[in-house]
């Protein structure tokens, strides 16, 4: 049993793209969570009702897979589901399927509700999770953490400035900036000869602006090539990540 | 006279906007230069025809007048025409209105055709004209310049390298980009207490990929709130704007 399914359609604008005229990653974490924040408002769970009762949704960690990019112009459908739920945590899934139906990318997502004034996880409240009709389950899922970069690996390293505009309208730093830092860093012909197949991602600590963050990754060309990534402020690590990429033909 | 008029509809989604809920100056261009790509679609003078011919349309400035700008989730209709053109300049304008019909913004914008092998400015040819029936006329309009920062003023300085996703199909860097790092170089007191009612952007120079570029600006507080900028990058000065604010209340 799972929640109710929404879906609905985007046409991709070119300031969704880069060079490669694929949708960035961060712009397809931004389509998804849009459908995500789109049956919210349907369903009268605002994020201005979540706010006035003192919380906020917050993203742990996203777990993506990737069959191919939407391209700029493509007119693809995007579904989602919050799937089940315990006391403290809510998973959601994503699908983005090209207009023929072929599934292009789908992600499974970790939320929890944040008490605004202490700062705190706090248990999900059931005027917030009800109308999704999602499952209750006791169990936790016990989902792979990313690969850590070890002490003595090789990093390249870019350093990025937090932005005013990087700040959404929920007072955070928006997803997609998170996934430009951990791009970023990886070399152009990299990017440019390398499609991404998986990438997990967990949220540690949040990022504000002004902050001087820095991003790491360590690129692993063995049979499977992989990179591992860290977002670091001056005072703790923020987030961690590993992609797996294949090569373009 | 003028040409034929396009128009489309968009919804605001949330990573168009920034923690104020409004829209950003850069994805309202953005916004904005959607339409004219799809008008161009639409006609068929698509990029990839331009590009097969040997050229590229360039934007040589903006000047841009906002009543208030559109808000997160908000229904707008965005127009646009190609007014005129002469031997070389193209002339379209733009207008955002409420879903009401209410004009919130309108821009007019200064378009050349570049010949990609010599990198210099052509003459229009008639085929990639003519089907947006836009008027011919020998006069050149004479745009206000955008005033300079002068040697001893007092400026603020922020740096920015430019990113991978920073560039965009046409193989530039996206418009939007010049606006964030015209917009974030000014205090995050004065972008929440002030709103952007004018902007006279200039384009010199085309910033490449892992360009270091530096954003300065010149904030002038009297009678009328003016802020003064430039991007410069090591080698040359690529872009200057004037902009006009009003205080919040």
């Amino acid at each position: 049993m799972s929640g109710k399914r929404y879906c609905e359609k985007h046409k991709v604008r070119f300031y969704e793209t880069d060079c490669t005229r694929n949708v960035t990653v961060g712009m397809l974490v931004n389509i998804m969570m849009l459908a995500s924040q789109d049956q919210s408002n349907e369903l009268g769970i605002t994020v201005k009702k979540v706010n006035e009762l003192g919380y906020g949704w917050v993203i742990t960690q996203h777990m993506i897979d990737i069959k191919r990019l939407p391209q700029i112009y493509e007119r693809i459908n995007v579904i989602t589901e919050a799937a089940s739920y315990n006391r403290y945590f809510c998973y959601r899934d994503f699908w983005i399927t090209s207009e023929d139906g072929e599934e292009l990318a789908k992600m499974h997502s970790v939320f929890v509700l944040m008490d605004q004034s202490k700062r705190k996880i706090a248990r999900i409240l059931p005027e917030l999770i009800d109308p999704y009709a999602s499952e209750y389950t006791k169990k936790i899922e016990r989902l792979p953490e990313p690969e850590k970069i070890v002490a003595d690996e090789q990093v390249r390293i870019k350093k990025y400035q937090v932005r005013f505009m990087d700040i959404d309208s929920n007072q955070h730093v928006n997803n997609a900036h998170y996934f430009d830092w951990m791009m970023d860093v990886l070399p152009a012909d990299f990017l440019m000869s390398h499609s991404l197949k998986k990438m997990n991602i967990k949220y540690k600590q949040e990022v504000h602006y002004d902050d001087k963050v820095k991003s790491s990754v360590h690129i692993e060309e063995e049979e499977v090539i992989k990179t591992v990534h860290q977002i670091k402020t001056e005072q703790a690590l923020c987030c961690t990540a590993e992609c797996e990429w294949k090569t373009n033909h």
